[in-house]
């Protein structure tokens, strides 16, 4: 196989009304790109404006970014500030990518 | 970076005739939320069904998961019943998580 | 849980106008199926073409395979010649899956 550079995917599903901020902060965090699936509904927990209770069906905006280690650990950080009043999961994951140069 | 939370994450494309069933079957098993792409094409297998050719490309569901291991193996194994006379696959692999609460 | 088969998942985000070049491989490179979600958009790199700048976010298709590691890993190098003028990232994962056969 061609050879691999070890990255982080972060994968953020959150509220659509959230996604610009997020997305203004994933830029300034330093990723080179990321990848928006805005047809996306979910159900889940509401964050601290929930109570633990389930809510309804949402509208949810789905953004990936591969990101090298250092940025990915801020996008993660600056997300749980992000979050807070909304709901919404970030996922972390080990990949590995090619054309390293790009990210 | 933030705390972080061992969590598996199972990603489930099935014919979109089939995914309330495995919505009301995830949410059976106990776990808090899961999202869903439902703008999704897809070419394979079509299960027992389809006697090993190729299916034409059709309408799927992407539905993503996130749970504990043993919430996830639950629905692994749930999963596999619901599938028996559709096309669909279960994907399941390892990640991280902020916010362990909700889940 | 039942028996998981270890795979690859590959998850190729390109310009839509790529992306009936890169199905075609991946069927020629012996994959048993993929899942496409069109409704994606991205900003990033633009491969060789961009120059390095940031291209303005446009339409974007993901393709997701699961593949034993001989597929992924032909669907890997020959992904790398179909991106040289165009827009777009390949990320591998390790990842389990039931139903062996149709992979």
């Amino acid at each position: 196989m061609s050879q691999l550079h070890r990255k982080k995917r972060v994968e953020i599903i959150v509220e659509a009304a959230r996604a610009p901020a997020m997305l203004d902060m994933i830029e300034a965090e330093g990723a080179k790109g990321y990848t928006v699936i805005s047809d996306v509904s979910g159900k889940g927990n509401r964050g601290v404006r929930g109570e633990g209770r389930l809510s309804d069906v949402f509208r949810n905006v789905m953004i990936i970014v591969i990101a090298n280690e250092a940025a990915a650990a801020r996008i993660v950080d600056a997300s749980q500030k992000l979050l807070e009043d909304f709901a919404g999961i970030v996922v972390i994951s080990d990949v590995e990518i090619i054309r390293d140069e790009h990210f």
